[in-house]
C-alpha cells in the first residue's frame, strides 16, 4: 500500500510518520511517576486493517466520474483510509482498534468552485451525505457525519482548492481558496510579504476552509485576530446554489450573514473561497517567559493588559501543574526541576522594531509592576520551536497506555475562578485522583478569556474501555462547563462530540433558528447530517 | 395638547423645539449664493394635523390594558402622533405635507421582559404588527412597517425599560435596558467612572436597543468599536419564547447567533437586554485639525493609519466641497474663508494620559509624514461641540425650500475612489447640476472605510413633489453603490427604504436565510412586518 504523504494524516495517528516518536526520555521519567512501570516499546507499526466495502455502486459514481475525471473519484481503501474520522482521542482509539466503519464509501476531488457545486447536485440527486474534508484535523467528530438514511457518504476533499486566488495591497486583503493548509497559504502570502498571522496548533495541516467553517482561534490571536475576525468575504457552493457574502470591511445592512456561514462546520455549504484580511509579515517577533507566583495573578495580568489595551501578539499562561511538567515546552516535559513553584507565561510581540519596542515595554512595565519575574527569551523560544508537536506527544502517550486527551471553554474574567475549578474538579472525579489535569489560558480579550485542560490519565483498558472512561470524563467536563455559563467550545467547534451541549449555550431556540437555516439551505440535508446543527 | 417633552420627537421634525433654530446667518448667505433668494421666514410651528382615528377596538386592547396597566396603553392622539415614522427626510416631509396615516393605532409601554413577552403574544393571538420603538430615530424607514394584512399596528415604546441592570467591574461589563438613550446610559455609566463610548450623530435620542437591532456605528468607533463590537449578550422576546445568547467573549460554537440578532431591526424578536463591553471614562480627550491637500492624500493617511495599528479614537475627513461649507462645523456653515484648498480632517485621541500623548506623537508622525498640515485643536473641539446639531439644520434647510439628505456606504480601501466618484455623479445626475454633493469618511478599518453623503439642492416644489425629488436621487445613488459593489449602508440600517437593494448585496440566498430565520423566530409574521427582510 501507499504510505501517507505528509500531508495526508493516518487515522490513527497524528501528522507525519517520520516525525512521529517515542516518548522522549525526559517525559518517561515523569510518566512512570505518574502511572507507574510502563511496557516501553517501539512505536507501533500503522494499522491497516481492511475497510467496509465502499456502499456506492459505480453505476452511481459513472456522472460524477464524468464531471471530475476519473482520477478525482476514488473508492480505493487507502484514499479512503486517509479520510476517516478526524484527530479526536475517540477517533484515534477507534482507528487503533481497527474500527474503520466510518470511512467514506469514495473520496472525491473537485477542482473549482464549479465543480464543488456539481458534486452537490450530484449529492442531492442521489441522496448521498457530503463532508467537506480540509486538512482533517478535527478534534470534535466534525468529520463522523451520520450515514444512516443516505444512499452513501463521500468525502468532498477540497485538496485540488489551494490558490491564492488574488492580493490587494491596497485594502491588505487576499482571496484564498479553502484546500490551502496553513503553511501553503503563509509560503504564499509570504511570497507577497504578507501573513495572516493565524497559527493554531493544528497549523501544519488544517485548511484556510477548516479555519473558516470552524471558527478557528490561532496562537497569535490576540494580536492578529481569531479568524473570524480575518474574514471578510466568503464564497459558498450550497445545494441552492452559489452564495457571495462581503461588501465592505463593516455595514449595517442587516444581519452580518458571514457571522452565520463562519461556524457553520459544512452544514450549510461548503466554503470555496475566503477573503481574509493581511497584514505584512512582521520584521521583529520577540518570545518572553514570565514567572508568576500564581495562576490566579498570571490571570490577573493578563486581563489588565487586554483591559488597557496593552495586548502582545502571543500571550499564554500555564497553571502551577502544567508549569510543573514543562507542558509548554513538548520538546522537554517533564519534571521542571524549577526551584521554585509558580506559573510560566509566554508572551510574543511581533510587527515594526519600534512598535514592537514601543508594545514590549509598555507590556513589560505592566507586567513587572504585577509582580511577574522575566525570565527573558529562552522560555519564549522554546515554545515557540515546540508548539505544533503535542499531537505527536498524544500518540507517543497513547502507545504507552496513558490516555492523553484536550478540551476547552472560554468565560468572563469574573468567571474564570470558578470555572477552572470546577471543570478541574469534573475531570478529577472523573478520571480519578491519579489523572494530571493541566491547564492553560491561550486566549484572552478585554471581557474574558479561554481555558485549555489537557489531561493525562492512566488507560483504561483496551481501546474500548479507555475510549469508554474518556467520553464519561468529557460528558462530566462538558457539563460543568455549561452549569457555569461557560461555552462548550472557544476554538474547537462542535462537531458531533459537542452537539449535546450546543442546546444549553444558544437555547432551544438557537437550535431552532440552526434547522431553519439548515433547511433553507441545505433542503433535502446532504451536507454533514449530523454535524453542529443540534437535534430538535 | 402637550408639546412633547424633550425625550419624544414630533413627527416632522428633529429633536428638542426650544433647540430649533431658524438658520443661522453663515448658512444664509451659503444658500441665497447655492440657490437664490429664499423665503426667509419664523421657524414654522408645529404641524398638529389630525390623525387617523386608532383602528383597534377597545375589546381588543383590554387584555393589554389588564396586563399593562391602562396607562401604558394609549390611543390619544398626542401619544400616537409621536410614535408616528422617524426621521428620514421622507418622513419628514410626509408630516410636513400632514400626512400621518402611518400613526400607529395604540402606543403600548411595556415595563419588564416579561411583559414584552406579554405584549408578543397578545399581538400573535390577534394578529396586530409590532413596531419596537426606541428614540425613533431611523432614517430609512424602519419604524413605516406593513400594516395591511393585519388587524392593527401598535408601536411598542420601550421607553420603560430603561435600567442599568448590572455592572462586572472585574470583566467590564455592564447589563444595560434597552429603552436607554444615549446620554441616560452614558450617565449611569459615568456614575460608575465608565463609558460605553458609542456617540452616533443620533445619540441624543436613539436607544440601547436601537444600536443593536441596527448594528449602529459611533463618531468614537475607531477606538471603542462599533455597536455591534461592544455587545457580547442579548436577551430577545420573540413570539416563540425568551432567547438567551453570550456565553463568553469569543467561542466556536456554532455560527455566532449574537450576530443575527444585531442587525434583525426588530424583525425577528425584541432586544430586552443588552450586555455591553465597557471602558473606563477616559481621562484625557484631545481633538485635533489636519489640513490635506486633497480628499485622496487625506484618505491614504487614514488608511496608512488604519494599517500600521495606529488609528485614534475619532478619526474623519471631509471632501474639499464639504470643506469649503465648514459643514464639520455646524455652527459656522457658510464659506470657510479658507485662503487654500483642501480637505479638514478631525482626529480625536481618548484614553489615560501616558496611552493619548503615545498614540498623539505616533499618528502626528504619520500624518506629518505624508503631508498633512497639522490645525491645532481648534478645528477639532469646534467638531465636538456642533457634531449632534446638524439633524436640526436639516429642519432649518428645509424651512426654507432647500431639500437636505444624508446617505452613507462603505467598501475597501482600493474600491474607494471609484465608489465616490459612481455616487457623487449619480447624485449630481439626479438632483442637477446645482445641487451641493459633500462627502466625509467617519469610520475607517484596516480594509476600507465609509463614505457619508450630503446632498443639498433646491426643493422641487411642495413637499410631494421634493420627496418625488428624493426618491429619484436615493434610487440612483443606491444603484450606483451597488453597482460599485459597496454595502447600501454602512451604520443607517435596511428599513424599508434600503429593503430593494438588500438582496444585491447579500444575494438571493441571504434574503432567503433571513426570510427562513424570520419564519421560525415569527411565524405569524406580526414583528416589524415589511422591515429589512427582503420579499421573495
Amino acid at each position: 500500500m501507499t504510505r501517507p504523504t505528509p500531508s495526508e494524516m493516518h487515522p490513527s495517528r497524528w501528522g507525519d510518520p517520520a516525525r512521529a516518536t517515542a516518548l522522549p526520555d525526559s517525559a518517561r521519567g515523569l510518566v512512570e511517576l505518574a502511572f507507574g512501570p510502563r511496557p516501553w516499546h517501539e512505536r507501533p507499526a500503522l494499522d491497516d486493517a481492511p475497510l467496509p466495502p465502499s456502499g456506492l455502486a459505480d453505476a452511481l459514481l459513472a456522472p460524477l466520474r464524468a464531471t471530475l475525471g476519473d482520477e478525482h473519484v476514488r473508492t480505493d481503501d487507502d484514499t479512503r483510509r486517509l479520510r476517516t474520522r478526524g484527530k479526536s482521542t475517540p477517533d484515534l482509539l477507534r482507528a487503533r482498534a481497527g474500527d474503520l466503519a466510518d470511512a467514506p464509501d469514495a473520496v472525491v476531488r473537485p477542482g473549482s468552485h464549479d465543480e464543488v457545486a456539481a458534486v452537490l447536485a450530484w449529492a442531492v440527486e442521489h441522496h448521498v451525505a457530503v463532508v467537506p474534508f480540509g486538512g482533517g484535523t478535527s478534534v470534535t467528530g466534525g468529520l463522523v457525519a451520520r450515514r444512516e438514511g443516505f444512499a452513501g457518504l463521500v468525502s468532498l476533499d477540497l485538496v485540488r482548492l489551494k490558490r491564492l486566488i488574488s492580493v490587494d495591497r491596497v485594502s491588505m486583503t487576499a482571496v484564498l481558496e479553502p484546500g490551502l493548509r496553513g503553511p501553503e497559504a503563509e509560503a504564499l502570502l509570504g511570497a507577497e510579504g504578507l501573513t495572516l498571522g493565524h497559527f493554531p496548533q493544528s497549523f501544519e495541516y488544517a485548511t484556510i476552509g477548516g479555519f473558516a467553517a470552524t471558527r478557528s482561534s490561532g496562537q497569535s490571536s490576540a494580536g492578529y485576530g481569531r479568524f473570524d475576525a480575518l474574514v471578510v468575504g466568503l464564497r459558498v457552493a450550497t445545494p441552492r446554489g452559489e452564495w457571495r457574502l462581503g461588501s465592505a470591511p463593516a455595514n449595517a445592512a442587516g444581519p452580518d450573514l458571514r457571522q452565520l456561514v463562519l461556524g457553520s462546520e459544512g452544514a450549510f455549504g461548503v466554503i470555496t473561497e475566503v477573503t481574509v484580511r493581511v497584514r505584512r509579515r512582521p520584521a521583529v517577533t520577540t518570545y518572553e517567559g514570565w514567572r508568576w507566583p500564581s495562576f490566579d495573578a498570571g490571570a490577573d495580568a493578563m486581563r489588565t493588559l487586554a483591559q488597557a489595551g496593552l495586548l502582545p501578539t502571543v500571550i499564554r499562561l500555564s497553571d502551577e501543574s502544567e508549569t510543573a511538567i514543562n507542558l509548554a515546552r513538548p520538546d522537554a516535559i517533564g519534571p521542571s526541576g524549577q526551584a521554585e513553584p509558580g506559573c510560566l507565561m509566554i508572551t510574543g510581540h511581533e510587527g515594526e522594531p519600534d512598535a514592537v519596542e514601543a508594545g514590549r515595554l509598555a507590556a513589560t512595565a505592566v507586567l513587572e509592576g504585577l509582580g511577574g519575574t522575566p525570565l527573558g527569551t529562552e522560555p519564549g523560544e522554546a515554545w515557540v520551536h515546540g508548539r505544533f508537536d503535542a499531537p505527536y506527544l498524544r500518540d507517543s502517550m497513547l502507545d504507552v497506555g496513558v490516555l492523553v486527551e484536550t478540551m476547552e471553554t472560554a468565560t468572563w474574567w469574573s468567571n474564570r475562578a470558578r470555572l477552572y475549578t470546577e471543570v478541574k474538579a469534573a475531570l478529577t472525579a472523573s478520571l480519578g485522583e491519579g489523572a494530571l489535569v493541566l491547564c492553560h489560558i491561550s486566549h484572552v480579550y478585554e471581557t474574558g478569556c479561554s481555558l485549555y485542560f489537557t489531561v493525562a490519565a492512566q488507560a483504561a483498558g483496551d481501546e474500548s474501555a479507555t475510549l469508554d472512561q474518556w467520553l464519561a470524563a468529557k460528558a462530566a467536563a462538558s457539563d460543568a462547563m455549561t452549569d457555569a455559563g461557560a461555552t462548550i467550545t472557544h476554538h474547537h467547534a462542535v462537531g458531533t462530540d459537542h452537539r449535546p451541549w450546543l442546546t444549553r449555550e444558544i437555547g432551544e431556540l438557537g437550535g431552532s433558528v440552526l434547522r431553519a437555516v439548515k433547511a433553507d439551505l441545505d433542503p433535502t440535508g446532504v451536507l454533514n447530517p449530523g454535524i453542529m446543527v443540534p437535534v430538535a
